[in-house]
């Protein structure tokens, strides 16, 4: 069932990923379909060599900078294990701890870290036109930088989770789906639920349903965003869904019906999200300072959730997917009925019978996160890891 | 007097470690006597080498997760530094910064942050009957991540301080013994005084104690175990440390008095502990949230501590052991009459005195790590070992 | 105008380094002439080498241990660029995560985290009378340690700000001036403007203006210092500036007139700090818990400065300058008019004009802390330089 080491790296010399080197990773839909190929091959190559011990650093010294501004566990270690594995030290810059607050832009930050920085991870996904802003502005900075030869080396931006996508889950869980069902060929056709569930706790933020569906809507698959009225997720990306789900002979269906969305469905993504307007008024309330109005709008959200209290990704729904057995997906931590709260987006049953392919598909993220950089900084992705299994040193020597 | 490296090697590989390979290291009486030495013997190896400016790193990348429930400066740095002898990277698990409050299990956080982790160090010290048991939980948990194919790699789960045993320190004091007194077989018919001492502050954990009694009772050492009424430690380890004196030709004796434990005693380890049973009733309290009830005992420790300030590692004490010279011992900080407190656990003179001794007993510890790492990495580490001096890379190479 | 690799290697080659094997770097004055070219020789180098994509590292294992008594965003990136470029891994020591205020002594917490440490970096630069005594402080103790065989290396202590000097970012800056005006010989009889501004903010250390005349008049240059009646700098630091002045064919002006500095000078540094004196009395209070005190004396200070908001660096004065084209200099971040505050150090489009020199001069502060270390590592560094360039290890290698 494995594919072998070469025979994915013959597969990743057909895609032509010339225009991913030097540049940053911002959002799925900036790049080709084929580069997206190159992104999960060179992935599963990746995991393939560490499997094998085969060491894949490229870098003998150099510093990957995350910049989170929101606390995170997985993420944060999915980035530094991609660092580590490609040779790469983190350094955390802990806005908290740093001069940045004095007034500093973001043009000197940026440059400032980046003397020695060979990729920049920022996760900035609490408000409504920022994130994705914000990450621009920094790449930008450091292009300047680099142009300006104050520095050395241009870093490259990933984007670990911004307002708008979230590319390294959306692709992880795309690459989970490729090997689940034996190859992206295997996809179309496939029919995927990416649908709002309960939570007792609000503005969870959009950008995984518009990851989701903005990128499985390329491979055809049909794909079904479900939620209640008053949840949805940004036009915008509704949009780009439905022109590639047409180009990709997929499709791109809306509903209001949890169970409609599960009806014979292969993968089922239950998972709960703020409502967009929501978070934008949010944002402008944050904006202006208004601590009470954020209350205020937190306790009508948190009342407007508990009216969906049956958006649930129950036993009774598992059993109108396919065969009953659809995959179960979710990005985790999930909210589990009587686990982590009385009410919540997934049945315990459900979940525990999902265990294991829940966390097999966390564990393709530091592989696309590695895999991003290593397109960015290695002009022929298919002869560097050649290069890599033939020079033939070991990860772990003894 | 320092031994050879290529004679440690030689003495290792008639200490049966096999069973080691793949495993956790949780308590040292979870491991033979032949174990136990092979640890030791690696640690001192490992130290010659660098000593020697020879390379130990085994891994070309690498995490080492460090997982610290309490504040700590030695024990992070000395876990840091054994990490990095071995090429890991060491990455902070701060519950703070994660989202493991929301309700995660430790199975799901301990796969999420173990997917390319080749150790998971954990000190969880704070409350009775916790400890062990979460890092038990640990270790389970990526071995299923292991066995299901999840993990790429079984990280070892070390125990940095648990609520039973404290290892890594236990055995960086007796490899300190081992070094002092010129080899492991001096140490047989040495007695050790393990005694409670005042300290002005409460809640001191019981591992150290514990784990000096669990440990020395097998190497045919005199222990006695001395501290004032109500002050025992877990029963189970008395138990034991009886029937490891038995077994290896020591002793085991108890004594409410510190003079009775001095009396010609060859080496000393005066320390405050808590109460076991006042701890169990602090992890009741703490377990239903009982605050003023805490405090209440908090104040009632206290004042039980503030009956026996004579418990105290004075000038005149010291003089009543073997030839008024026994070795000082204390896993550090002491609390030092006059410089942290007004009255502490040892008079300054005596612990300046001692100073010396007591750093070099701290500087074992890094290496005891490494070597835990090592034995369970390496099936055959005097092979390992040996094969590492013959690569003969440099630690620094200029 | 790049020199060439080899050719700078040879002129370090000429320079007398010797005496910094071993050495820790608290104060420039401490050293040499010869020593401190060897600092920039070797910045230089490294810089090249890494933008040539020649490895650097010369450890293959070890930490450097950061221990910073405030916040900080550049000077931790530029320590820990200098450490992973050389091969070490920063471990920060958190004083608030550390059991230090426990009533351990600088000498035991030096050592703890000192068993596989090569460099501790330190910055404390609060209190007048303390940054530096602490770090010779630290230097004594890890001296001590290493002569006694509990460390197997000296740790080098490396100043990364303390109460009386700045010496890698005054360092820093030279270096950018030797490299803007094509060589340490054409800064003979440059005239550099070291003059105070007004910021909204208090306290800013003296570190800086100290840091640079204690340096820059030993170089020939004609360095005049300006600043409202009471900003005075430390007085040992100008009678030795006046003493370097006089042996180096300089110059030291003290002025109470920022127009008067400005005037025809080819290099500008307008920047705020506050009074030796205040700082001094800020001290006290701090040491008798005064903090009432410490809040009146801000008060005062704050509208001290606020009598001298016309000292800035203005449009107007610049056209003064030599040409009305100095170089602005700033050791960032800057209090910049109309952006950062309603009146600051200096106006908007003069910060904007100098933006890329600006962080050009920031960029060299990683090399020179690279530098510090390599000479207190390495007997020959030019020697060693060589070694590296003919090893040709690369730092990307793919």
């Amino acid at each position: 069932m494995k594919r072998d080491m070469k025979d994915l790296i013959k597969e990743l010399e057909k895609k032509n990923t010339r225009e991913m080197f030097g540049k940053d990773f911002f959002l799925t839909w900036d790049k080709s379909k084929e580069e997206l190929d190159g992104v999960f091959l060179t992935a599963d190559i990746l995991r393939r060599m560490r499997e094998e011990n085969f060491s894949s650093r490229i870098f003998d010294s150099g510093l990957a900078i995350s910049l989170f501004r929101d606390n995170s566990t997985r993420t944060r270690f999915s980035f530094a294990s991609a660092a580590n594995l490609l040779g790469l030290e983190v350094q955390d810059l802990e806005e908290g701890k740093s001069q940045i607050a004095h007034g500093e832009t973001v043009r000197e930050t940026a440059n400032m870290i980046s003397f020695m920085a060979d990729v920049i991870g920022i996760r900035d996904d609490m408000y409504i036109g920022k994130g994705h802003t914000y990450m621009k502005e920094v790449a930008q900075a450091v292009q300047q930088g680099y142009d300006e030869g104050i520095l050395e080396q241009r870093p490259t931006v990933v984007n670990l989770q911004c307002d708008i996508d979230h590319p390294t889950q959306s692709m992880a869980d795309f690459l989970h789906l490729i090997n689940h069902f034996g190859g992206v060929e295997n996809l179309k056709g496939k029919k995927i639920a990416m649908s709002w569930a309960y939570s007792p706790s609000y503005g969870k933020p959009l950008s995984v349903p518009q990851g989701v569906v903005g990128l499985m809507t390329r491979f055809g698959m049909d794909v079904t965003l479900a939620h209640p009225e008053g949840y949805d997720i940004m036009g915008d990306v509704e949009d780009l869904a439905r022109r590639n789900a047409a180009a990709s002979g997929g499709s791109f269906t809306k509903t209001g019906s949890m169970a409609e969305a599960f009806a014979g469905a292969d993968i089922v993504y239950p998972k709960s999200w703020a409502p967009f307007k929501a978070m934008e008024e949010r944002t402008d309330l944050y904006g202006r300072g208004d601590f009470d109005g954020i209350k205020a709008l937190e306790k009508t959200l948190l009342e407007q959730n508990g009216r969906h209290k049956d958006w649930t990704c129950s036993e009774e729904l598992m059993k109108t997917t396919k065969a009953g057995k659809a995959l179960y997906m979710h990005c985790l931590p999930a909210d589990i009925t009587g686990v982590s709260c009385e009410k919540g987006e997934v049945d315990a049953s459900v979940f525990d019978r999902y265990r294991e392919p829940l966390y097999r598909e966390a564990g393709y993220k530091p592989y696309i996160i590695a895999a991003m950089i290593f397109l960015s900084k290695v002009k022929d992705p298919a002869k560097g890891l050649s290069e890599l299994i033939k020079r033939d040193l070991s990860r772990f020597s003894l």
